[in-house]
């Protein structure tokens, strides 16, 4: 007869679940279906939040608002507005006194490809790194759960390989291999901070000076 | 006979002026004019942008969608939409290898009301200055166009006194005497970065640790 240990502490006879049906087991690769990324990293912001750790936030998405009515006294309702490209990354904040800023993909296909992300938010990330902060790329490869972390100084290094006509996509083998995994955790859901530990504060690699 | 110099190193002499009425003279306060606080302080973070110094953005207004039409292919139209309230402040970015972080706000009147800040928002200033980054409020009086830094401490202080029966509001007496006064510059218009080094780099006042 096995158990099945999770995360929570709670044991739960696999013959129970079976039989039962009650109470569905925890797995954390099934209860991620349906929350999407960003949600997961949000909650996990969250957490570090209110640990005191860092204070990391999720931008709000760039609106040009073009025309507001005012039904009532006070209250504006925005009648047309439409998207605006984002001038900066998806996620900044601070976490050890640094300024740490990403931003989060999500991929169905098991490459990442450049067209998911403008040419001005790899420049960004670029000026954040040559400012002496802390920044990457965090991409989920949804098929596999696989969180990986990626230093501003490799994507740069694709993606000047793009520009010089290679391939227009990173590939999940070059983050398996030069890439950062995000071990799965069940609080906070996607423990980033754990591995920017171990990247930036421990090894001290991509930081600049 | 005066001779007036400009910021940008252009002498004007103060006859022709009168005389000529062309060209007019570059009178910073007028100048300001129409200009919004906002706006100069986006110019002057495009300013140390450009000359690689820092990378400091104003986060976008917080909008909740509700309906989205789609006109064409490819093209969203937001036909409904409201203003949510703002989770942190209006600036952050990385100054220095540093978080800095700040809320931007211009009184007509000769105080500043605590009315004009929500709550979570000094909580949020006060987090950042317990993580250990810079953070402050930054005040213009309109009238008279000064602009000052409140660093985090002095506005949590102000803000207690508030709470416990005190004032509702910090006087223009208050910030000339306990606050920082921005000089006036040409440009950046508001040269904000040159009181945050004397403030927090070379005085290394209101710095946790």
């Amino acid at each position: 007869m096995s158990i099945i240990k999770y995360p929570n502490g709670i044991k739960i006879d696999e013959k129970t679940i079976i039989k039962n049906k009650t109470p569905k087991p925890r797995n954390l690769k099934k209860s991620r279906l349906g929350v999407n990324f960003e949600e997961l990293i949000n909650e996990s912001n969250q957490y570090y939040l209110d640990k005191g750790l860092a204070a990391i936030y999720k931008k709000p998405t760039p609106i040009q608002v073009v025309s507001v009515d005012y039904p009532a006294r006070n209250k504006a309702r925005i009648s047309e507005a439409y998207y605006k490209t984002p001038s900066t990354t998806d996620y900044n904040g601070i976490y050890r006194q640094c300024y740490i800023d990403f931003e989060a993909k999500s991929c169905k296909e098991m490459s990442f490809s450049f067209e998911r992300i403008y040419l001005h938010q790899i420049k960004h990330l670029e000026n954040i790194y040559n400012l002496g902060g802390i920044s990457f790329l965090i991409v989920e490869f949804s098929t596999l759960k696989e969180v990986y972390i990626l230093p501003t100084p490799l994507l740069i290094e694709k993606h000047a390989e793009a520009l010089n006509g290679g391939r227009k996509s990173i590939p999940y083998e070059y983050f398996k291999e030069h890439a950062y995994l995000i071990k799965e955790s069940y609080h906070p859901a996607i423990d980033y901070l754990k591995i920017v530990d171990q990247i930036y504060f421990d090894e001290h690699k991509f930081l600049k000076n």
